[in-house]
């Protein structure tokens, strides 16, 4: 009954993987230069691996506190879906499998990069380049395969029954497949909370030592950046692998699979023969069950064409000898390019081969989120790069002093949601309609339209996540090259590759925000299919429902069969609902509160750092003369500590809010919380990603010798924008991206929990 | 017909007025010191009023041409109530009334105050306080003198007709009452545009001179505040009568409007005799035009002995001779605390007298509303004042300089957003449910709950007001003493009055916020009455909503007798319609973009009062010797014209916003743009106030001697946390409060061009 089509999905999964070793090897190959490098690649190395141990070993108890309590719902209450546990800790696992590829790959390949950029810039490029396309493929990889792996075996185990212990599944194979698909989406909370903790903990450990290394090295004791005498620099270093490196791997890793996931339990419940005849579609029930069959394969197939099509761009990015900055930047683009016109292509063929009812219009879906999400990347380099007028401003009120700088950066950040906002708005609309055929009542195949819009934006995540994690490689093969001593000319190049990887960065961050609130979207939708199941979990609400359904004249009288419509009403999921208004209110509160706790964690942390690098200038002699070597290991220590120690309350508060908020108001509450914490989580993350990633380069244009200069009045007020911008771009938004997505998986792994005890 | 207590609101309104000119007369009977004082204080009102008339020729000319597109609505295209321009114009005119007259008494004040301090701390604080209540009580007074005014023209004109031109009045006195106050509710448009500006443009005003005079003439020049060689030192005086005086009574006049008068529209339809039958009260039609009546005049009339017991609250208002800070403190307190009672006690009276069904309930939701208020208050005082902790905190992160100032400061401005939700949320909830009689479904009753939970909050407002208007007066009258040069006890004097007045503006603006918040909720409730007004004023409507309410069984096909549940099934008001959705991201988006626009423009104005300022001291010789006068004027003048030319854009744009979402996205468009503007706007106006003032009293906690005092390191960095928060609380911040009104009041307003012309 599977359409082999499927085999693709498992298949180009290990295909990346496969390329993912390939890429890897091939790095492993290229010699990693002088001892100096290496060892200083080996301390960064060791930190980094260090701190994941820990990270871990915090992550792993907090998994098996929460697997205890999935456990004790499933089996004692009876109200979750008994395969909750183990999806959970699938997804963890494989989420943070992701991130130590990606790390190990990242550490071994900064002293390689630093080193070839000897030779020349590309051959720095390019071995960057696909050091970030083993993370980019990693992710890719892993996901596809965990998706497949379980969809095939609860496709094995539950389509092999013919009823279940928990009594919700009729010999209906329509039926078992919404069934699968539900329970295959609750894996992605498993991946949800491990990437928070990434995020959240990798963003407090690196924006701490940064924040360390540049107030007490730059600051006080004047050194440059990545000054192998500042005792902090390791730690700076180890930082960019932790946070932008595995956290922004994690972070993704679970868009993508939230995305698809999201997208197949939408499609399994929208296209049952149900709908279909209320859109004029009649068929007999096996060609319906093949239908939405289809729908659900279709987010799986399409990721995985664009797998190999991702593949194919990362081979398409070369550069030749002497190419400009410019000309690097388009070869990246290329490959890019080149892989989002194969999925527009190829997703048309896919949809059109599946014959899926109104393919053209769910292919249309994917491409607005797929130029949704292209657009955001350019408006983010607008408002980032010190190209365009908006950074230059900034800039300019540095003449003003520091306060000026900030007012005007915080100015502009907000400003800059406005078009993001418009974007995705347009996205979403246009994916609804297009996939409900313009009719706003067709509201499941809408639904669907909205999640695939998501899968069309990550679709060739392998190759832009590439682009992204290249980014701090380049970063650390500056790092290394300076405190190496290499020439001036290597640093030049690795500055080159740097400042390319700080473009692309910006465009990946916007990308990342937008696909989260995509994904976000799309799993809030899903979120009401899973309470479907949690009441018809329990025999007391199967019966209530009924009762309301007999006299609201309802067609059908089964909770199984209730539409979309039907459970907003029962649910009361409408504007007035004081518990839906509430909820939208602790929704937009949970992510100003998130970032707050985050903010103030950075401060901590690096306030933490900034004594203990003024205790080793003070009491180890001869540090700053470079007679002596600073204590690197103690600073990497206390970045970790500090991060495990301040990521553990925001993270755990992140989980609690949607739990308490489903306890105390119910169903309504909760969809309003993940309303308003979805759209105001995403505009939030934008203003901080732009007006952090804005101050950056403002620094960067005064220090390109524009306004004064490097240590003019006007460079030290725009250190202050940047060092305030520090934890703006790299802890609190991206970890906000996490947020939204998260709160909405823990709702829906909560939803039996929600129905079954809830106070109003 | 009318129940004689109704007479007790116009009563009130002459007495509030009355009062309020006694305070005024008894104030220019003080004596305004030396001529010295007196030029100042005369150049202080010059400049102020120079500012208000050229305020108010802008504000006219937008009011002529707001007023031309709703008389082609009313009159020409027939989808607009008729009453709407004349409304909207009276609504205006009394708005900018209450301005005029607060910030001429403030101006005389002033002086008066000054020399009164000479005596006596008392002295002072009698003068600076009843000048205050002279603005409290104009307020209060001017706006239910137009709401009565105009409650009881309509009510003798419409109610007078058998049948209107519209064709929607039947003769039924329960569906006129109706049309009265949906009517009525248009009025506070006016009231809201004109707010806007005067926030907008007194938060530019005000800061732009305030920012530019402390970075040239503290920093540059290292005078001190308020010091007569100054050039800007008039307009940061001017600025604080046009920002904190006019501004905040514009705003909480809108506020105090907003309430009332949604509270009588929710009133009407919520106590219709349809309604009262489905909660099992059956009345014959007299009595229950009775009880819809007194509903609807309840709020007046609470509102009215607010005033009452508000003018009683301020007679209470003494101290002794000698008082402490703590006992000033708690002399205010008095009075407020007495006025809160007795509205608690005569509420529940008025309630039981008007027999309306389950007052008991009622009661309970207002005072749900009037608890709110003054825990929000008081929280704000906790994370502003320098007494506790969070503030203490800011002030030590200023050891690692001006970034770490900012950091912390914004994390806590975030984390301080989360317990004033709790409480608005905590609050919304019991007003519905009490309200509701705990029935989730009685969503008429429960909606007039949450309204009458904010005029709860508002009640007396005659004497909040008067505590927080008092604040500026006396910030003036500091500025007086040090520039006419009078003694150091003097000036010790004023900046207790002042410091006095930082404690009550702190609990001033979390109040203003707070029930910002809860009467943008009852606007947006009031909103889905208008918008079935506007479709029983559109024939083809009509026959449409009864053909669908036909094939989906309503029990009334008629558009009048819609209730709100079938409104919102209508108009598919549910949390899953992507326009909703998109409502939402723009609603919040809004109040970002609005708060980036009012960040930018006072950067922009302020950063030409720094060159102003800067050509003065370089032009004018014998500025800084005191042996020239700077050119006060000048600096008022450039302060006037930015805040024109700044505040147009970011106004329109909010004027803008909601129309162009109604014609793009239709009602639910509008109803996801209130929820996600007031949800999100409600908490960045918290962060933007909180943040702000933290910075302010961190920077007074050094001052104080801490950290090193004045001009140590760490005072310069709080100086640049100051210099940040200007903007964020007293221009962006309060602005939003407005904007979360003014959208649904054009919402409410545009209601029947959303109805008839909309895309989507």
């Amino acid at each position: 009954m599977i359409d082999p089509i499927f085999w693709l999905v498992p298949a180009s999964s290990v295909l990346a993987l496969f390329f993912a070793w390939f890429f890897f090897k091939q790095m492993m190959k290229e010699n990693e230069g002088t001892d100096t490098m290496k060892k200083i690649a080996k301390h960064v190395r060791d930190g980094a691996m260090a701190y994941l141990r820990q990270q871990y070993k915090v992550v792993f108890r907090v998994f098996l506190i929460l697997t205890a309590l999935f456990a004790i719902m499933a089996y004692l209450l009876k109200i979750q879906n008994p395969w909750v546990p183990f999806a959970f800790l699938s997804g963890g696992f494989f989420s943070g499998l992701t991130g130590f590829f990606g790390m190990r790959t990242a550490t071994y390949a900064s002293a390689r990069t630093a080193n070839a950029a000897q030779r020349s810039l590309n051959d720095g490029l390019r071995i960057a380049f696909r050091s970030g396309a083993v993370m980019g493929l990693v992710v890719v990889g892993l996901g596809l395969f965990d998706i497949s792996m379980w969809f095939y075996i609860l496709q094995f185990i539950i389509g092999a029954l013919d009823s279940t212990t928990d009594g919700i599944i009729a010999a209906d194979p329509s039926m078992k497949l919404i069934i699968i698909t539900t329970t295959t989406l609750t894996f992605g909370m498993g991946a949800s909370t491990q990437a928070l903790f990434a995020r959240v903990g990798g963003g407090i450990f690196t924006k701490a030592a940064d924040v360390g290394a540049d107030l007490v090295g730059k600051l006080e004791a004047g050194i440059p950046e990545d000054d192998p005498r500042n005792p902090a620099t390791i730690a700076d270093n180890v930082g960019d692998n932790v946070g932008d490196v595995a956290g922004m791997g994690a972070d993704l890793y679970e868009s993508y699979c939230g995305a698809v996931l999201s997208t197949a339990a939408l499609g399994a419940t929208a296209f049952v023969a149900s709908n279909l005849t209320n859109i004029g579609i009649n068929v007999n029930p096996t060609d319906s069950y093949t239908i939405q069959f289809n729908a659900v394969i279709a987010p799986m197939v399409i990721a995985a064409v664009g797998i190999v099509l991702s593949i194919f761009g990362i081979f398409m990015v070369k550069a030749k000898e002497g190419a400009s900055q410019k000309q690097l930047l388009n070869a990246l683009g290329r490959g890019v390019n080149i892989s989002s016109i194969g999925i527009a292509i190829f997703s048309y063929l896919i949809l059109r081969y599946l014959a899926i009812p109104n393919f053209l219009g769910i292919w249309g879906a994917m491409m607005s989120g797929l130029l949704g999400g292209i657009g955001i990347g350019k408006i983010t380099e607008y408002y980032t790069s010190s190209g365009y007028s908006p950074t230059k401003h900034i800039a300019e009120s540095s003449k003003t002093g520091p306060a000026t700088v900030i007012i005007s950066g915080i100015g502009t950040g907000m400003i800059s949601t406005a078009v993001p906002v418009l974007i995705v708005g347009t996205s979403i609309i246009l994916a609804f309609l297009f996939a409900a055929g313009f009719d706003f009542n067709n509201i499941s195949f809408g639904l669907y339209g909205i999640a695939i819009a998501a899968v069309g934006m990550l679709s060739t995540l392998g190759i832009t996540l590439a682009t992204d994690a290249y980014g701090p490689i380049a970063d650390n093969a500056g790092g290394n090259a300076e405190m190496s001593g290499l020439g001036e000319e290597v640093r030049k190049r690795t500055d080159a590759l740097d400042a390319l990887g700080n473009t692309t960065a910006a465009t990946g961050k916007g990308f990342a925000i937008g696909s989260a609130a995509l994904t976000a979207l799309a799993l809030m939708a899903s979120y009401i299919e899973e309470i479907k199941i949690a009441v018809a979990r329990i025999p007391e609400k199967v019966v209530a429902f009924a009762e309301y359904a007999t006299k609201n004249q309802f067609a059908n009288t089964d909770i199984h069969k209730a539409t979309i419509p039907q459970m907003m009403e029962y649910f009361h999921l409408d504007i007035m609902n004081p518990r839906v208004l509430v909820g939208a209110f602790i929704g937009s509160m949970a992510a100003f509160l998130f970032c707050g706790l985050t903010m103030n964690a950075v401060g901590r942390a690096a306030q933490r750092m900034v004594e203990e690098v003024r205790r080793q200038f003070r009491e180890i002699k001869g540090i700053l003369e470079g007679k002596a070597e600073p204590d690197y290991a103690r600073c990497v220590e206390i970045s970790t500590k500090g991060a495990q120690k301040e990521m553990l309350f925001p993270s755990l508060l992140a989980i609690f809010i949607p739990i308490a908020t489903g306890i105390v108001f119910g169903v309504s509450g909760v969809v309003g919380l993940l309303l308003g914490g979805t759209s105001t989580g995403f505009i939030l993350a934008i203003f901080m990603a732009n007006a952090g990633g804005a101050w950056d380069n403002a620094k960067k244009y005064i220090e390109e010798g524009n306004l004064g200069g490097k240590k003019s009045p006007c460079h030290n007020a725009a250190v202050v924008g940047d060092t305030v911008g520090d934890p703006f771009k790299d802890t609190s938004g991206p970890s906000l991206n996490i947020l939204i997505k998260l709160m909405s998986m823990v709702s829906i792994v909560m939803a039996g929990l929600t129905v079954a005890y809830h106070i109003l």
